[in-house]
């Protein structure tokens, strides 16, 4: 469905970086639901820019929830944010620009849209659309919370310094819901910044892992075959930008593993049947185990960077060099996470509603 | 959709691995693509045991295509593929096995199917299912090679070892079709299977790395946000048993390289665009660059070992151990690569047809 | 989706009618629903030509259910039923037929499958193909009843002759039931049938309007905008064949009506709110509001005729003159009474899904 | 997907009668498709009131295009439309109404959304939200023109006095296109305004029929048997508030026909193919056979009334009466057509996307 996500909770995304606005519609939210201005004010701050490590693109991001809303709770209609983009030129008219930007959608929006593509700031592709994704996901996220359901990301690693894997899964998650720099051992936060200034030092760039973890959902949930909760997760998860790959658990390392290892134990612990390792990141089969869901994230380097590089023109079909000037963020992996936060929000709302119906998210 | 993969062409499976069939019903193939059977019975016997690595039980997989099909070519209508399962004990009743196996689904589908589901040899979450998913595939991927477009894949890693990475990749494609062990390297295939058979005879498994190319895919394919190239394809992966992560191009790689090196330079090369590298794995933007997409996915060791392992009785809750006894396959990830090859072109098909139209497969 | 309706619980169909099988898959059904067979063999025997008003084709439908239940219950993944058509030439070749018959589906086959579909009896679009959804609905049905849901159909009219209106909706949807010729007043049974074989002793056929009563649902139910009660039920309505038109309530007589007449009054009654008439077919604003649902549908003249007919040859492109042997049914308005109650089962379950979730059709 | 149609292009439907903005999102449009403001504009003229049939609230329905657009054409990339609400009382507060509106979706609403719907003037429910879909349906109708596909939509009935049908197409829906009482033959204009004024007069409302011709859609299209041409389109009208039937062709006519008059003799005219008649509205087996296109809509009377109507209080459970005052529209069949047209173009440009590719709006 391309720009919509869901089957009973469902975002349809839109917007470009340099339009009038951008943002998202939420369809099949339960009514009820308290919506916390804060809560998401607080998700889209983490998500801006610092103007130190990022770019210093000063967006308010002042939301308006014009839809779907009234008294503060949701009424279980369309839910519509709309984000302003500010100090956008307003004029309607654009030139295409033909020098495509190595790994950036350049060149693969021209294959598909032939041109007629919003291409002033990456348009559509601009990672400017994921506050709108941000927001929508802060209210999933909230709702969740009021489940019992609680999620949280931390840089895994960045410039190739790791950071602790988590321990206390409910302190290590409230922690990280207050920090700016979401790191579990703030020893690894200076490093990994000094990095990042490193690298935008030398007008180059670095990326990094997140990690999530998701603690609360109940056993049970996950629609095999195709619509697993890897597949579902995996889905959304691809639709970030910069995300090249992502692992359940123990991931790519199980491959190396025995199956005497990598095999979660089950034991009975206070009634409840738990695993002793969780390698197989609480998911067996396609469908949660009752154990906390876990998964990384790679998030490759920002493409753009400051230095000369071979390209293409794609109009002339001529070699060409690009060099862009100006200031952009060394590395997103930081601001990406509350995205892969509010990204997994909204599919395990989408999952619980389609498992225990619609009405599920509002029922106390 | 939980059984149902596609949106233009769409597969649904069904079948446990004690019941009379399992099979796919291919829904939305265009009309007058050949059906070759020696193709599908090709991809058959090389998901099958061969009896030494893998579990001897002996399925001919004499598959019948009972719709969709006339005169050797697709109808344009629902295909649907049977494949009997043999030596079944034809009886209906079935006791409910409650001692689960520690990182099979036996608990989650528990959690789901409140005792209903079909335990017997793993029931809707067999391998065994796989096969009507290759058969499907098969077709699929038949289909794709008359428009020049090849999918191959090999295990890049298995129990430690490596094999190379693809070079050539026609030529390498067309190698691995051959293979009943698909290594690029033919000397990693003695040390791998040796480190399979190790691992058997201490009642122990291993898992791997498969690595899948595909090429010919025209640029301008994929449907940001939600449904980009990677979002689908790995919404596709994850539902293969024992996937536990999936990477594009330099995947993980990537989050330790910098901008400098991570990003693919353009070129202009015999008249067409090209990239230098293929960090991106073939994909910029969720869209399709027309370099080759390359992806890698986790195989975990497979769950059955011969080892005494703790785990629970989930209907008693009681703690309880498990021992199992008997032949199983000490690893999957050489038979996998035929099921990976298989829900690629599945998705491919889908993809291209979305994108041009549902009569595209047939076109000339 | 084409062949695959549904979100929650979703029925893909397959076949033609001289293949080798026809079929359907249940997927989302809940765990643990009882599967009768002899209920299953009612509806599929009530479908049945009888010989005399019908063609005699004597297919025993003898289904065989090959996945997805174990000891008599649903296991909660894929069910499928086969039913294999008999005394069908196995040839795999077939030829093309290219005089298209009118208001059949000859012409615009060979316009979206290009020569390449099975024309054999009809092929896909063969009635013959709603044995299968008839099964599949029985079990929709029947897991309805369960719930405290029925649906019944009757022969609204047909051959201009009309059926009484329902009255008691309980004591109806019982009787009819039984009734191998469904209408409410038995004194039309025979005006009706009379009117049938006229119809045939000129080699014509007759249509007619088929009215469809659900009572038991809920308040509450139905997703507007775009997946409304009527919007889903008529969806599904409008593939059976020979369904030219679907109305709700007083339908196309509510066009006649003033505001005055048309809106139905509310009142409290036995502690329950209803409404006095029921123009709005127990739908308002696309939901459901506890009152019976009514719908009625337009059913056409069976198009095969034993007259001469003015066609053309859809490959030379030359007028043409048919004029079909043999023996067909000169009405198919009773026959398609239990392909609407299948239809409708089928819609309500998948929509009582989505509403309260996926466990809830086994809910006690 | 609730308020979400469509597959290859998709539209999303928010807003309530009294919010902040009404809107609609348009996904999957190709790339290139100019976008004529006059054209939207006049579409939306003729969905508002006149003032003299139909309730005088003012709104100018001054849209805005907030993404998806540039330099006039559409992106490619999702479209999204802005509609203010104007005089709107802008405090978020608002009270719920708890004595039901016979007719209105006030008491399922309630069963749905549990209190928490925005009862403010009908909220989701308003008719007020069909402006969004004629804006979003006029993009897609100006582009379907470019494609030589027309769409015309008149009241055939209204207070009970009948339009002619349809003569010569192309001039038939051209001067439709220039009437704000949308009628073929101008001397049913004055009667049936008479007669609404006269049902106004008595503070009642009168209902309608409306019948919609396409002309230009290929034959070939549809998609058997779920997604067949008539599934489509039902589903999508039964969306359109006051929908109680819909019938294609003949209609319920047909059920009245023998086979010898229903069939639609087929001949060839000109080197095409034709039939001679119409009474399959342009579908045979759900796929469309390059006739016209015919459907007809029951659109029932306004349900608001200045009459005392017996009704409940949904909370305290008590029967109630309710008199409205005020001044509200006596019928909204003759608004309702530009509906009518906008929501058949959503449709149209969905199945030939699907069907020929994302691509093929804008191929010329």
């Amino acid at each position: 469905m391309k720009n919509t996500f869901g089957n009973s909770v469902a975002v349809t995304l839109f917007g470009e970086s340099h339009g009038e606005y951008i943002g998202a519609v939420i369809d099949g939210l339960a009514p009820g639901i308290e919506i916390k201005r804060e809560y998401i004010e607080h998700m889209l701050f983490l998500r801006r820019p610092d103007g130190k490590i990022s770019t210093p693109r000063k967006e308010k991001d002042e939301f308006r929830i014009v839809s779907g809303m009234i008294n503060g709770k949701t009424t279980g209609t369309p839910l519509t944010i709309l984000i302003p983009n500010e100090n956008v030129n307003s004029s309607d008219y654009a030139e295409l620009k033909t020098v495509a930007r190595p790994a950036h959608a350049d060149y693969t929006a021209q294959c598909k849209y032939h041109g007629y593509q919003d291409s002033r700031g990456g348009g559509h592709f601009s990672g400017r659309i994921t506050a709108a994704l941000v927001a929508a996901g802060a209210i999933c996220k909230s709702a969740l919370e009021a489940k019992g359901i609680f999620i949280g990301t931390h840089v895994k690693k960045c410039a190739g310094i790791q950071d602790r894997d988590f321990s206390d899964y409910t302190a290590d998650i409230t922690a990280l819901g207050e920090k700016t720099f979401a790191v579990l051992d703030s020893n690894c936060e200076e490093p990994m910044k000094n990095s990042i200034l490193e690298a935008a030092s030398e007008g180059d760039s670095v990326g990094g892992v997140l990690e999530t973890a998701i603690i609360g959902i109940p056993a049970g949930v996950g629609e095999p075959w195709f619509d697993s909760a890897e597949s579902m997760l995996s889905h959304m998860m691809f639709s970030i930008p910069a995300v090249k790959g992502i692992e359940f658990g123990a991931g790519f390392g199980i491959a190396d593993m025995k199956g005497s290892t990598a095999n979660d134990s089950l034991r009975m612990k206070d009634g409840k049947i738990v695993t002793e390792t969780n390698n197989n990141g609480g998911i067996n089969g396609g469908i949660t185990n009752g154990m906390p869901v876990i998964f990384r994230t790679a998030i490759k380097p920002t493409p753009t960077i400051f230095k000369a590089q071979d390209t293409v023109d794609f109009m002339s079909l001529t070699d060409a060099l690009i060099e862009p000037k100006g200031r952009h963020d060394p590395a997103i992996v930081h601001r990406a996470r509350v995205v892969q936060d509010a990204a997994a929000a909204i599919v395990i709302c989408d999952m619980l509603s389609m498992r225990f119906g619609t009405d599920w998210l509002c029922e106390s």
